[in-house]
């Protein structure tokens, strides 16, 4: 079988980008939900709630508000926690692993799953920061993609490395 | 929020006995493919082809055996590895934590997702044997249980003790 975690671009998305900041100020920006309701959503969203269980099964929620002050509440399923390396998490689970089942049917009905790996690595005294989304299908990719993955996850990292080299 | 490995009764189904066997044999019976195909499926039925890439995200992959002949390929991701102790692994993603889209639509369509979580505890020289099974609803709690699923992972437990005391 082929490698298990090979990226197909037919399915994934990625992110990849150096930042000058330590993998441990990118790791704590993404765990302590303090941190996080900071830079997590391009502006002028925001995010006003968020809730953190760091550990495999545990809870990954938040709540943004767009700038007509409509709340999309997200609840995820932490997968793999290996502090300042390489954070997993999904929504095609509930936290303790319980499986969703996509209530829109095929992914291209609007909505789709995915599971997004973050890998984090020392490159002086920044970080290699590698952002990857794992997609059921084409659908799922095209429509993350046309709803600004790159722009919208770029513009975050951003909002991340200003805000925690002020921290 | 509620604790996140809480069973829920209307979506879980759970198997515990405490068998026999030490931890550590139970545990090579789960995770060693030569071991795993002498138990794993009731008999008449036969488990004829294993491939376990034992890590988060790894492969768990069996093709079981119909008395008549036909195959019936699965392919499960796992989730939480800790040796002698837990193994969680789903249908509901494929290796490298792909999300699967159940082509099916709702799980009472013919197909369901679960997450299967198998807890083992030392209890003198045995184990106390928990097998919790995840669905994503109601639908595929109930489609499971009329397969018999207490019957099948029950004979597949005494199949897989009788096996390992003899090897």
């Amino acid at each position: 079988m082929s490698n298990t975690f090979a990226i197909d671009p037919t399915l994934d998305l990625v992110l990849e980008r150096v930042v000058d900041i330590a993998p441990a100020l990118v790791w704590r920006a993404w765990t302590e939900p303090q941190h996080l309701i900071k830079w997590f959503t391009p502006k002028p969203w925001e995010t006003v709630e968020c809730e953190i269980d760091l550990r495999p099964g545990g809870t990954f929620y938040t709540v943004m508000r767009s700038p007509e002050g409509e709340r999309f509440p997200g609840t995820g399923c932490y997968l793999d926690v290996i502090t300042n390396r390489r954070l997993v998490w999904t929504n095609a689970m509930l936290p303790g692993y319980r499986p969703v089942v996509s209530k829109a049917g095929p992914s291209s009905c609007g909505e789709f799953l995915f599971t997004a790996m973050l890998d984090l690595e020392a490159v002086g005294s920044g970080t290699r920061y590698t952002a990857t989304v794992i997609h059921a299908d084409e659908a799922g990719r095209k429509q993350h993609a046309e709803m600004g993955f790159h722009e919208g996850w770029g513009t975050a990292l951003d909002q991340l490395v200003a805000y925690m080299k002020n921290l």
